[in-house]
């Protein structure tokens, strides 16, 4: 047997991030501003971000230096092992190679705190005391939570209601690194407060607490706002990730047919997509890039590529994406960090320009699949990440079909740990396959700002 | 700064457990049968264990190869990381080196499944089908659920009644891996049934555990017992932990000073430090090593080095330990993996040949330790491997007061992803530190067999 898991030593970990803007074929659209509905520049975003990262956004230099104090913080964790998968492969008895990259060895347990160290440490630069951010299912939360305390800033981070009820352990690892976790809708805004008077039981949404953090990173002087996912300096940091699998697969003697993952807003997938999207746009490789949403919340499948803000409330700038429309707001589903309406233009940007394809899965054969792989590798994926394992498990099937000896890379974004009561409703069949809600989305579409 | 993490690559793993029996000065006591008050041997102990296992519980051989089989599984997160805390260093400010061995990626979360695994294939190997286990905090029946289902063997396991109401998590985990998880005390067996008549509430302990599943397993036919701490070939599993230890080391081109564990049943300290024991046994090394346990159940500090009962139904040949008598049932401290009346025969002995420190903390100085690792390192600790780093610290600030660049590593066991609510009752003042409670103790003690 080969070894199972592929290291790489601190010294072999990526010292620059990788910027795909350089390499597009065709560039991103531009933001748009929504009240005069030209492109934006720099100073419209200062009151949100630091200038160090509004720069990272709109850059189009092809590598951009980690900082080595993020690079520091970043080895309590990195590189991550890449693991392959020979037990499961062997209970899926396929000819396929299966591996997987295991992020769920850093202390918020995701791939979030790769940006959020970064963020955290460009706004410490500019003397940023004091950050607000949303998080779905909680990780981005405790990741930027866990980031914050190392570089001594305030944080406040607005949790979707449906999650801060379903984990509420997620929201005590927010406050164990001193940050201070409240459900969104809050009372504490008047993004909330509205939400709230229309719908006092609202379950909330990551358009919601968008708006709420961003509402109070504006109307406070001392706290800026962070995003965990959507925007480009967010991919920008992520791509650490494929960057290291691009290294690991090199160790092993191996380059990936098909690579893999989940997405909600896109970073975890992007941040391992991106550097064999690269190798697909100037090498010419043919790897299938393969990005998994979930079917109740089926923003690329369904959605429409259209202007749209970030938020409910409409206050941030309008960005290209696919987009179920802002106010739409999804079922309840256990995999809250992929309940968004909308998704990171560089994804969008890569589907529209045919490098990547998209799949969406239900609740219930997601859990199946993530099941299959707890039972045969042990690590419990996130409800999130289990929809990256059932597309990765679908392939390897069509392997067994076909006696193709494909190798299969997934990013295995994160840990399930305070995901288990979503566990509880699958092993008791209590997990609803919600349908695809299509006159909410149609009604959500029909509030589309009106720029092309 | 130098490398944060020392790894080994799974070639280096140790592909033999280390057996201190072959080298103790003074051989250790033999386990008493409680009826003819004679050693017991090997056909005593086959209703409860495989004989592949027995036959290391008396072994004398140094070194006992590790199954391939065992080898292949523990290389799913194995060889584990040991990580210099850096940042901790800073933080108190101590010119101490710490450096920590990180047993919380393995897929249960902490250092448990390197016994499980290996008790789980001898099982198998003689035709086993099915094993009855107890847990205390729910990292041991989480293991061997994880084990089991690797092996293909059924699990049933008695769960600590205050556990199972504090950690839902640790249920459904063991339930995701096919085990079966209930109650203890329950109404299932004879011993359970006898401590509900006397206390309807009993909040249960590792002890009562043990006599309901001991009892399961000696009473049908198709089940084993296995037991995740406490037994000479439990120990002798998790030496695979120092062994790496003592190799990142060299790497590192260190020697500790000082080596800590936290001690429940022994195991987890045992497998760090008994290495490190043999290195002053037969090298002559001048490590401090030290055992910490929780001041509410002091067995080492407070307790009689007598022949005792290994269970609170006086089902188990008596072993000669330190104990608080073996009907003490301590108060519900969140550490519940370290609320054991007794400890491991090998722990015992290593302290009364002085070759070990021990010390008791409570558990309020022992989160605030936690806290400041947290802060520092990020990986949020179990509450009972936060006695390994209240002991750590101490040690590091006496050395910032004597100025000493002391090596100091301590075992960080597992994670804390299921001990949340003990660190929202830490944060919002709520933890209580429990007074010795001599009388119970006492009157504990007066029921010890008569043996000598």
């Amino acid at each position: 047997m080969n070894d199972t898991k592929i290291f790489l030593t601190e010294a072999e970990m990526p010292q620059q991030w990788y910027n795909i803007q350089a390499d597009l074929p065709v560039p991103l659209p531009p933001v748009i501003h929504p009240g005069t509905k030209e492109p934006i520049g720099p100073d419209d975003l200062a009151p949100l971000f630091p200038m160090g990262l509004i720069m990272q956004e709109v850059s189009q230099d092809r590598y951009i230096d980690i900082p080595e104090e993020v690079q520091d913080v970043y080895k309590l964790w990195r590189p991550s092992p890449l693991i392959r998968a020979h037990r499961w492969e062997k209970a899926l008895d396929t000819p396929a190679k299966i591996y997987y990259k295991w992020e769920g060895v850093s202390p918020p347990g995701s791939h979030k705190p790769n940006t959020a160290v970064a963020q955290a440490f460009y706004n410490k630069e500019e003397g940023v005391k004091r950050i607000a951010t949303e998080t779905g299912a909680g990780q981005w939360g405790s990741a930027l939570a866990f980031a914050c305390n190392l570089f001594d800033i305030e944080c406040k981070v607005y949790m979707v209601r449906v999650s801060y009820d379903q984990k509420p352990y997620r929201r005590i690892m927010m406050e164990t690194w001193g940050a201070e976790c409240i459900p969104s809708p809050s009372d504490q805004t008047n993004a909330g407060r509205m939400i709230l008077e229309r719908d006092p039981n609202s379950t909330g949404s990551l358009g919601i607490a968008i708006s709420e953090a961003v509402e109070e990173a504006v109307s406070r002087e001392d706290t800026k706002y962070s995003l965990g996912s959507v925007l480009n300096h967010v991919m920008l940091h992520q791509t650490v990730i494929g960057l290291e699998t691009l290294q690991q697969f090199e160790k092993a003697g191996e380059y990936p047919d098909v690579v893999i993952g989940c997405i909600g807003g896109g970073s975890n997938f992007a941040g391992f997509a991106i550097p064999f999207a690269r190798d697909k746009i100037v090498d010419g490789r043919k790897t299938r890039i393969v990005a998994v949403e979930p079917a109740a919340c089926p923003t690329m499948t369904k959605g429409l590529y259209r202007y749209d803000f970030g938020d409910t409330a409409c206050t941030t700038p309008l960005i290209k994406m696919y987009t179920l429309g802002h106010d739409f707001v999804p079922e309840p589903i256990h995999a809250g960090g992929l309940r968004y309406h909308g998704m990171s233009p560089i994804v969008c940007h890569l589907y529209e320009q045919g490098l990547i394809d998209v799949e969406a899965h239900h609740q219930n054969p997601t859990f199946e699949a993530a099941m299959s792989f707890v039972k045969a590798e042990g690590h419990l994926p996130a409800p999130e990440t289990a929809h990256a394992i059932k597309a990765a498990m679908d392939e390897a099937l069509r392997c067994r079909e076909s006696g193709e000896a494909k190798v299969i890379a997934f990013n295995n974004s994160g840990h399930g740990h305070f995901d288990l009561a979503a566990y509880e409703k699958y092993l008791g069949n209590e997990l609803v396959d919600y349908d695809y809600p299509e006159e909410k989305v149609k009604e959500a579409q029909a509030h589309l700002p009106d720029v092309e």
